[in-house]
């Protein structure tokens, strides 16, 4: 059995309590709904949120309870928003598990994505902080707005900025209020929180990078979905735009079958895309992207939770390499 | 045309306020999502709840702007459950105008819930109070424990105490945070908060029992849906419950017709409810919770505000009678 990377045992213990304290929250008075909703949280995810805020905590000497409560409320707000893309992609599975979605209505796959946001928000409140429950809601106006408008618009531009626009709602800002919040309850300065906002903003960035490279370069099996779903989907991410810069012939069909609804000549696009070198421009960019985080890194103090931090973040480069 | 109460001009500059706050903080940068949000505030609802929260606010003597914005919040917090509730109910109609629902896929309509969540979260936020932002969340908990628990069990139990929770987790726990927080945000004493959440509660059970009644004996066109619509999906509502109490035999046909999916007698059933006497018994119970609600207002001095809040309240009854 491969060893727990050491990052991963300092805070093991406290990502127990943090399951754990989700699992007692969304208790309910039906064991039925209480087995399917503990499921949502036990199906492997890899808490990375978590991870960083206890790390991170640790680093500025934050009280571990609190942070323990911030990890919650962080965990179940991407989760809910989970449960709910689920339903509006139709997604029959994620990480291989059947989403709720395949197995309730989507009348009760709202209501428990409701409920998820409800006892998130409940959570963020206990933090105690008037500047973390802001930061709370503000992020889940963002993320939901970008839902909307990745749901509206065509995502086929080939602007760089609107795809990062796009992943700062979906991923970069909770990133982000993870580590400012972290940053707030452990009462660190004005300038140094803003460092923190920073390494947030820009790991979150460099995560959904490596994850829409692994959406073409991940087995079928792993991903739970088809390889290139994105494209199949018609959503543009850093590959598939890279490649189609440079081929604009190629990203003419492309437009013209995604008019027609056609999968036309996807099979062949994702294979190109697999051949060139824009996956290995997408890895560079998640790259530039971790270490222009780390080194916001440097306002901090050396310790041994800083160096684990360090570790962890990129330990998100080697699920690409 | 009839002149608006004396209870509504007192605070009509400040709902306005109200529903340009709402109306403002929705604001995307799509000008055909943001008419049809706005519809969703401008479709002629009766701001029942910011109409009591300015009311107690300027009888606790409250910083007007504080409860303008929570207003705001619970007003898009109902709302925001209201679009998801159309959702899961599959409604086309409400208050005669088409639902989002009607509109939008249900992929849209879930999104713009969350969407309204989400601006509410911040607008509770920004009054700026942790005891406030705690209550808001725990409402929006025990609304959707509520939602989910109606929708995943049999709505037929003739015990009062059944119909009472439902009620309870559907409208009187919003009431009731709306009078305790307008209570916080003013300073008032803890012992004083006590009769305002009292207040809140007993108000809020009286609006639902009466709405429940108007499902029996409104207009199919006020109602923007066929009467008994409760019963028709087999919801047992103060009036049904004790009719079905006196009369057993029909009871047992209607669980029958449930079972089958039947509509059966439900014709007959609605016109028996209708003609008996347990709509004026339901009428009574609303006015024994709104005089008890009121009861709770003395320990508040006399002013001319706390007697129009006894107006807005008395009013309401007037809707069933």
């Amino acid at each position: 059995m491969k060893q727990k990377p050491s990052f991963y045992r300092i805070v093991q213990k406290d990502i127990q309590s943090v399951e754990q304290l989700i699992i007692e929250s969304i208790q309910m008075d039906r064991p039925d709904v209480n087995i399917l909703l503990k499921q949502l949280f036990t199906s492997g995810g890899k808490r990375i949120r978590p991870n960083i805020a206890l790390l991170l905590g640790k680093m500025l000497g934050a009280e571990n309870r609190r942070i323990i409560t911030l990890s919650s409320a962080i965990e179940m707000l991407h989760t809910a928003t989970l449960v709910h893309d689920d339903l509006i992609d139709n997604s029959l599975f994620r990480r291989g598990n059947t989403t709720l979605n395949a197995i309730w209505t989507p009348a009760a796959t709202v209501l428990a994505g409701d409920y998820l946001f409800a006892k998130a928000a409940e959570h963020a409140a206990n933090t105690d902080s008037l500047v973390v429950m802001k930061l709370f809601s503000q992020t889940l106006s963002i993320i939901v707005r970008g839902e909307i408008t990745q749901f509206l618009e065509k995502n086929n531009s080939l602007e760089l900025q609107d795809y990062y626009d796009r992943i700062y709602a979906k991923t970069a800002s909770l990133f982000q209020t993870t580590s400012i919040s972290t940053g707030i309850l452990a009462g660190t300065a004005p300038a140094e929180v803003e460092e923190l906002k920073l390494f947030g903003h820009d790991i979150g960035m460099a995560f959904q990078i490596i994850d829409d490279v692994l959406d073409f370069t991940g087995e079928q099996q792993t991903l739970g979905k088809p390889i290139g779903s994105d494209l199949r989907n018609n959503i543009l991410t850093l590959p598939s735009l890279l490649y189609f810069q440079d081929h604009k012939k190629e990203y003419k069909q492309f437009i013209k079958d995604t008019k027609s609804n056609g999968q036309g000549i996807r099979d062949v696009l994702i294979q190109n895309i697999l051949a060139g070198s824009v996956i290995e421009k997408s890895i560079d960019q998640a790259k530039t992207f971790i270490h222009q985080g780390l080194n916001h890194l440097d306002a901090f103090p050396s310790s041994e939770f800083k160096t684990e931090l360090k570790a962890l973040t990129l330990d998100s480069l080697t699920r690409v390499q």
